[in-house]
């Protein structure tokens, strides 16, 4: 129990997945638990009371809920393998973007699932400006956000790697066009195909199927 | 030039105020450059193109955004009279209710200066209920969030403190009173004494003038 990794968490989360990457990427070994969200175990009630959301990781028996508090916490204990710079200008720098993407992303991803007809056509070109904004301004000529190596700019961003084609399905649009954003797409592609990332991906059948499900769902629920 | 610290701010922010407590904790020396808002400076919109916005803390020349982003850095230059607990789990939980305050704080505020009406006390109880959590889950019987000294927690629900009492004013509804939220507004007394808060605070008369002027003029638009 001592020194014991646990992670609740949720196949379809792209928070979740945050997590997992950043153990993976550290060789972290941990038990995961997978929760039931429409029956969420008692314990995941007890360990994020304020949220009662996943992931929650468990460390030494102590929990630790939201995927950026999780990322800064596994940067401090395991801090080899850095998923951020030495550097406090560049850690800013880094920490800069990670905010933009929490703060624009969510609302960006929101009205593209919920704006209707002409409200999802508004919608993609809000995605785009903000995917723009990462492009030219954090990700430019570069490989990956962290240069040559994954660091947790990618691991925030990833959201758009790996989740991105079956939204796009979804809502019938195309945003992330090679011919517009040719170094996001690029991105996508070298993100995916790190070894350890692609061991560890989500079925993008089964995500188009959850996600075409969940919308369904929510769409017929009056708001 | 070398090691100077230069801030942008504009003096009714709270995410302004957040840099100068930090900086004055600290005892760091620093030059202030008042923004006009209306007017932004060529310097602020070059150093923070993104956002345009202030707090911009500027170091050795190099500009640094968004107030939780400038925290940290400040943290991780100048480690003496930390502001985060030096235990990494201490420190996940710091900032596990910085981001609480953040993701529900925001909202919380927002309701309750734009609800009208029954919409007002809809919003003054969900700020309630906002602030019940903080007061039970995270303060308890604390004399600060950070123990017995001010900590980067107390700096952000700091907002709380020195802007609810022209913000209750202003929307004519009392939300902190001491018999249902006791540890919090004991806290806010206790916050204000300090006397690195106490000789750097905006004068409360010309906040709630402010914050008059500028709710009229955003009502007087169409939404």
């Amino acid at each position: 129990m001592d020194n014991e990794v646990k992670l609740h968490g949720f196949w379809p989360s792209p928070f979740v997945y945050r997590v997992i990457w950043a153990l993976k990427l550290k060789g972290i070994e941990y038990d995961y638990i997978e929760e039931d969200l429409a029956n969420k175990s008692e314990l995941l009630l007890r360990y994020n009371p304020v949220y009662k959301k996943v992931p929650v990781l468990v460390h030494a028996g102590k929990p630790i809920s939201e995927s950026l508090v999780i990322l800064e916490y596994i940067e401090e204990v395991w801090p080899h393998s850095p998923l951020l710079p030495k550097d406090p200008y560049e850690r800013s720098v880094a920490r800069f973007w990670i905010n933009f993407a929490t703060d624009k992303g969510r609302s960006a991803v929101r009205s593209l699932f919920w704006g209707g007809g002409d409200g999802k056509k508004e919608a993609a070109e809000q995605m785009f400006d903000f995917l723009k904004i990462i492009e030219e301004q954090a990700l430019g000529d570069k490989k990956f956000f962290g240069g040559n190596s994954i660091n947790m700019v990618d691991l925030i961003f990833a959201w758009f790697a790996c989740w991105i084609q079956p939204m796009e399905q979804l809502v019938g649009i195309k945003v992330l066009e090679p011919s517009r954003l040719p170094s996001l797409h690029a991105w996508v592609k070298n993100f995916k195909e790190e070894p350890i990332i692609k061991e560890n991906l989500p079925d993008p059948e089964r995500l188009l199927a959850y996600y075409t499900r969940l919308t369904s769902n929510l769409v017929s629920k009056p708001t």
